[in-house]
């Protein structure tokens, strides 16, 4: 049984909950990687019992997976048992390919977009997915989202930084741009994290440097004047809530007000630029998601799981229920509304079982 | 007019406000610091206006700063203008010396903290001091927090990490035992910021690498379990509100819950811990202090305003007074007697003038 929710009227959908952040990672073997690189491409080791597996990086483990990562189907009964209508799903990060030839990233990521479009295909109206583009070639990223989006990509997701450019480097920016003419949504996804060579155990770069990389990405565009050079059009998506931004937001407007340094290149006061961008819930903490809705806004916020990982929420659009303080349009706006905006959602087509 | 208040009763003193986060740098020449290093020590280069100066690293201008910093007469004044009763000083990071050789650090500690007691001398009811140790030295470090606090000091102020060691090394453990054992309150301060070569405008470092080093410090002693080995009577506080901890402890509960490598060392859930330590208030704004106070308790924060640094709260106090949901029990608690227990003051000898 499909949980899209039919309204009385045939010709409007009510979607109750769509999940904007979600991972797939395709099951490709070492030797099908080599084509992107013969010794550090990333690929699928499947378990012999099909359920679980390890996403390597060339000889190396990197993470424990289950199926729901590369199969559809067992996809879409998750998201049954969770009640989520429409998943938009988008590329591992380990997946990007940007420290590798552009051209050989080109045709990766072509292939990796026409491997998420398949993905999808076990359900076109409940599937969709981002792009992921050589972005270490800004032509090529430009060409690569635009092919995306006119083959039925939705988006398309990129790194927070690229090696030592931070987005507000003048080539990403134009990359930004571009994507602001087209009407194609960014997705913002940290990866790369620093750590200085500490942060060895217990996951500490995804549970310090990752909001950092995030809250560094979103700082760049502010704090660079970026924002005043990118159109306002710029559909723009920061994942984890935007990483630390929201709760050092005072730290950052009481610096700018009191340090030349810090407004040489931002105009305004930088928590005046939150009308700029979104976020996704993924948050784990009701009080993180509310002081996140009073900085940002319940129009900026949309529901994102980081499904079907184990850093991800768990019971997915929990945290968005159980937040008493939230209205229920608040609610509708968070779990749908926001999404079907941001990425040029037809509900029509989804009526029609497109 | 001294702003200590005295109530019906001469014994009690009714502490208002206690600034338990502030710094100073002396006034050393170059010449002088060299004994610490020819190169690389800091000091201070005070404009022919006697007003204002830089801190200087080697030949390199480090950071603007003025009178308040060095002079305890202006700094006594602006207490006044801000209401504050006691301010508790430490080093400016810079002053630290852990790249140094330990005996030429222990050296210049025992200095600093000399001329910190000189800088409190001119009220010694209302400036109290928290010493530096050499800290790339255990034994000494120990050594140096039982001197200073025999000879006056209130506690002993530390960085959040020493090179590629955070403060789970086994070494740094040891100190904290010491502290725990001798009663020693310890605050500990961001510093050396990761920045993986990029962060190089608008005082990134600031705005994102030090609240981010701050969680790495406190999620090193709850995920290595060293809080299982250090006493619970252990006083340790870390500035700025503990950084991003707050906001991002529901991704690490999350992580705990569902990867083992997180819990490998950690028994019981990260959350659990917060009764272990203390922040201060620094948050600049009142959303950020709602939440930090929903995850630490009243009980468990204390006013600290950077002063007098431009990154610091302009206003001292004020988002505490601003923070309409706290009644004013907690007030009470955040703006002073948290931070009473917290350094062991003596209010009794404040009341004789001490």
């Amino acid at each position: 049984m499909s949980p899209l929710r039919h309204a009385a009227s045939r010709e409007v959908c009510i979607m109750k909950k769509i999940d904007m952040h979600a991972h797939f990672f395709p099951r490709i073997s070492q030797a099908q990687a080599a084509e992107l690189d013969q010794v550090q491409a990333p690929w699928l080791a499947v378990n012999a019992n099909g359920e679980t597996g390890q996403i390597m990086k060339g000889a190396q483990p990197f993470r424990p997976v289950y199926r729901a990562l590369w199969d559809p189907q067992l996809r879409l009964q998750e998201m049954d048992k969770h009640g989520i209508d429409l998943q938009i799903i988008c590329a591992t990060p380990i997946m990007f390919g940007y420290e590798f030839p552009a051209a050989k990233t080109a045709a990766w990521a072509e292939r990796m977009n026409d491997l998420a479009m398949e993905h999808c295909a076990a359900d076109q109206a409940r599937l969709k997915a981002l792009a992921q583009v050589p972005l270490q070639d800004p032509e090529l990223a430009c060409r690569t989202a635009s092919q995306a989006k006119a083959s039925g990509h939705h988006g398309v997701q990129i790194g927070s930084h690229l090696g030592a450019r931070d987005l507000d480097d003048e080539h990403l920016v134009q990359f930004l741009i571009h994507c602001a003419q087209e009407n194609i949504p960014v997705l913002v996804h940290p990866w790369d994290m620093m750590t200085d060579g500490r942060m060895k155990k217990w996951m500490l770069p995804w549970l310090v440097a990752m909001p950092a990389e995030t809250q560094l990405s979103i700082l760049s565009l502010i704090l660079s004047g970026a924002f005043e050079r990118i159109p306002e059009s710029l559909k723009i998506c920061f994942a984890h809530g935007g990483g630390s931004f929201a709760f050092l937001l005072g730290r950052v407007d009481n610096a700018w007000q009191c340090r030349d340094i810090v407004r040489a290149d931002c105009p305004r006061r930088p928590s005046s630029y939150v009308n700029r961008f979104y976020v996704d819930s993924a948050v784990f903490d009701t009080g993180a998601l509310r002081l996140l809705t009073e900085v940002m806004g319940a129009d900026r916020i949309m529901l994102g799981s980081d499904h079907p990982f184990p850093l991800g929420e768990q019971n997915i659009g929990k945290l968005v229920a159980d937040s008493p303080w939230l209205d229920s349009a608040d609610k509708q706006r968070i779990n749908a509304d926001n999404a079907l905006d941001f990425f040029n959602i037809d509900t029509e087509g989804l009526n029609n079982g497109r």
